[in-house]
C-alpha cells in the first residue's frame, strides 16, 4: 500500500467540491490502494460504490468503532456513492466460541442501529448480515474459495491445523462484496463498478487476498484507504485494562461516565505537578486527550492552539481534559440522539435488499 | 460400520409388511450404522426421515447412479418416509475446475429429473440444490464448521495444503441435512426426527464427522446403510477404459447402444470358446452380464437358475447377456418413459421448499 498524498489529499477536494475530511488532512486514514485510479474513473464520470463492514462481537460501539463509518459516511456524502455495509455475523461466530450463532445474529441488529446512526443516506446505503444475505453471496463465495489454497491462506491469515474449517473458509465471505455482482439488486446489474473499501489497517490482508482473486473471476480490484488504530484511553504505550470499559468510551456511555473516564483512565503526557507543567509543558504525541481531540475537534486553529499552549505549558492537564469530555459529549450526545430516531422500521428498510439511489 | 443380518432383514420385512429390496436381500446394501436403534424407534411409532444425494457432475446418470435412488425408492415407499435430496453442485464446482458453477448448477437441475423419474412420491420427497437452498442451511453449516478443526478434516478426507479453501469448508454442507432443524418447513418444525442415510460406502467419512458433531449440536447421531460399488462394464478386475461411454451404460442409453455396449464391453466369465464353455462353464463371479443381472433381475428364482446353467456351461456367454440386454432395456425404457412425464413443473413442485407429507 502507498500513504495518501498532499496532492491527492487536493485532488480529492477539488473533485468533490468541499474540504477533506480532517482524518485525510490529519493523517488518520493515511495509506491506500489504487486510490489514484478510482479517482481517474470518477474524474471521467464513472460511479464507484463503497464497501465497508463490522464484526458484531460486542453490544455497544466504542469510539474506535466510529472510525470507518463516519468516514464512509463523509466518502458516501462527498462522492454521492452508493454504500454496501457486510455485518459478519457468521465471522464473529467462527472466531468466538463463547458466542452463540442467535447471540453475533442478535448483536448484528443491534449494531446495524449504531452503523445507521452514523448519518448515512437511506437511499444509498444497504446494511446486510451474512446469514441474512448468504443466499445471494455464496455462488460468489465459492468461486473465490475455489481460486484461493489453504497454503496460501494461511500464509496470508497465519491458520493452523487447530483452526476450524468454517474460518479458513471466511476469507472468501469477506472478500465477496468487494465485486458489485454480489449486489444484482442494490447495484442494478453491475459487474464493472468499481469499488472503494474504507476500513482499518488490519484488515487489509482480507483485501490483498481479495486483489489477487479480481482478474481471475472477471472482475475489477478493489481500491482501499487504510486508518490507522485508535489508541485506548490508556495511551498506545499504555497497558490495555482487563476490565474492557475503562480503555474504551462507548456510544452508549452518559456524560457523567464520559467525564469520569476521561478524568480517571485517560493516559497524561503532562508534568506530574502543576509547577513542572508551567515549566517543561506536555508531551502531546503521547498525551491521550490532545490525540483523541486530533480525532475529534473539527477546528484546526483551536486544535493548533490547543497543541501550542499545552506543550508550552499554558494549558493544564486538567484543562485539556475539560475540552476533550465536553467534545466527546456532545459527539455522543449527537449519536445517543440519533440512534434514538432509528426505529426497527427504518432498520428494516437500510436492511432491505432493494435498489440503490445513483 | 456393521454388516446387515439375516435377522435385520427378516425384521424390516415384518416391520413392512413386504419382501425386503433384492438389494438388501443380495447384499448391495450390506452395511449399516444405528440402524437397529432407527428400527427400534420406528416399532414404537416414531417417524424417521431419509437423506440422500447426488453431486451433479455429468449430464446423464449411469446404471451405479440409480442404485442409492432406487433404493431409497423403496426405503420411502416401505416406511412411509419424507426423503430429502442434495444435489452438491457447489462440491462439484469446488472439486472440479474444469466445470463452471453455472454448469454444476444446470446439471442439478437435469439430475433432478432423473432422480424424480426413480419413482419418489412427489408429496414426500424435497429435493434442493445447494446453492439455491443455502439461506437455509447456512446457520447449521456455521455451526458444524465450528465443530471440525483443519486437523481433524485433514484425517478423514485426506486434505492437503493445495487443495482450495473451499474442499475444506464441503463437508459441513454434506452433514448439515442430516439434521432435522436444516428443514424446518418440509419437515414440520422437527429437531428430533431420527434419519437414515442410504449411500455408497465412500460417502461414510461424511458421515461419521456428522456423526461425531450431532451430539454436540443437540441432535441424534444419523443411521446409515451402505451400499457396494456397481461394477463398470469391464469388471471389477478389468482395466477402466478411458472412453467414459463404454465402461457404463447411462439411462440415456437407447435400446440399440445397450444392445453394443453390453455385447462388445460386458466382461465374460464365460470360456473362450464354445466346447470349453459347455465342458467347464463360467466363472459368474467375475462374469459382468450375470453381476448386472444380480443387480436388476428381481426374480430369485430364474437368476439362480441361471447361474446354476452358467456355471455348468449349459448356458452361454451370448445366451447370458442377451438376458441381460433384455433386462437393460426394459429398465431404461422404464426410465426414460417415466422421466419423459417429469415436467419442468413437476420438477420445480420437487424442489418447492412446502412441508412434505408424513
Amino acid at each position: 500500500s502507498r500513504h495518501i498524498t498532499e496532492d491527492q489529499i487536493a485532488r480529492i477536494e477539488r473533485l468533490t467540491n468541499r474540504r477533506a475530511h480532517r482524518w485525510l488532512r490529519r493523517g488518520v486514514f493515511f495509506s491506500h490502494r489504487d486510490l489514484t485510479q478510482l479517482l481517474d474513473l470518477y474524474e471521467r464520470g464513472e460511479k464507484f460504490y463503497l464497501y465497508t463492514g463490522r464484526g458484531p462481537s460486542s453490544e455497544a460501539l466504542h469510539l474506535g468503532h466510529l472510525l470507518p463509518f463516519h468516514f464512509t459516511q463523509y466518502l458516501q456524502e462527498a462522492f454521492n456513492a452508493p454504500l454496501v455495509v457486510q455485518l459478519t455475523d457468521d465471522e464473529k461466530f467462527l472466531f468466538n466460541d463463547k458466542l452463540t450463532l442467535e447471540e453475533t445474529h442478535r448483536l448484528a441488529y443491534a449494531n446495524a442501529k449504531d452503523i445507521i446512526a452514523c448519518g448515512f443516506d437511506p437511499t444509498k446505503t444497504f446494511i446486510f448480515s451474512d446469514l441474512d444475505y448468504i443466499q445471494h453471496m455464496y455462488p460468489m463465495i465459492v468461486k473465490i474459495q475455489r481460486c484461493v489454497t489453504f497454503n496460501q491462506a494461511r500464509g496470508i491469515f497465519g491458520f493452523t491445523d487447530s483452526d476450524n474449517i468454517g474460518r479458513q473458509a471466511f476469507p472468501a465471505v469477506q472478500a465477496c462484496p468487494s465485486f458489485p455482482a454480489t449486489f444484482p439488486v442494490p447495484l442494478k446489474g453491475s459487474r464493472t463498478m468499481p469499488c472503494l473499501i474504507p476500513c482499518a489497517i488490519d484488515q487489509d490482508a482480507y483485501f490483498r487476498m481479495t486483489r489477487d482473486v479480481a482478474p481471475r473471476l472477471g472482475f475489477k480490484k478493489p481500491s482501499l484507504i487504510h486508518s490507522k488504530f485508535f489508541p485506548p484511553l490508556q495511551g498506545k504505550g499504555g497497558k490495555m485494562s482487563a476490565s474492557m470499559a475503562s480503555t474504551s468510551i462507548y456510544v452508549s456511555d452518559t456524560a457523567a461516565q464520559i467525564k469520569k473516564k476521561v478524568n480517571k483512565y485517560a493516559f497524561s503526557g503532562g508534568q506530574e505537578t502543576l509547577e513542572l507543567q508551567r515549566e517543561l509543558g506536555a508531551n502531546i504525541e503521547v498525551d491521550v486527550p490532545y490525540q483523541y481531540l486530533r480525532f475529534f475537534l473539527e477546528d484546526d486553529e483551536r486544535l493548533e492552539q490547543i497543541g501550542r499552549d499545552y506543550k508550552a505549558g499554558k494549558l493544564l492537564s486538567g484543562e485539556v481534559k475539560a475540552i476533550l469530555i465536553e467534545v466527546l459529549q456532545e459527539l455522543v450526545g449527537t449519536h445517543q440522539a440519533r440512534k434514538a430516531a432509528v426505529t426497527d422500521e427504518v432498520l428494516a428498510e437500510f436492511m432491505r435488499v432493494r435498489e440503490l439511489d445513483f
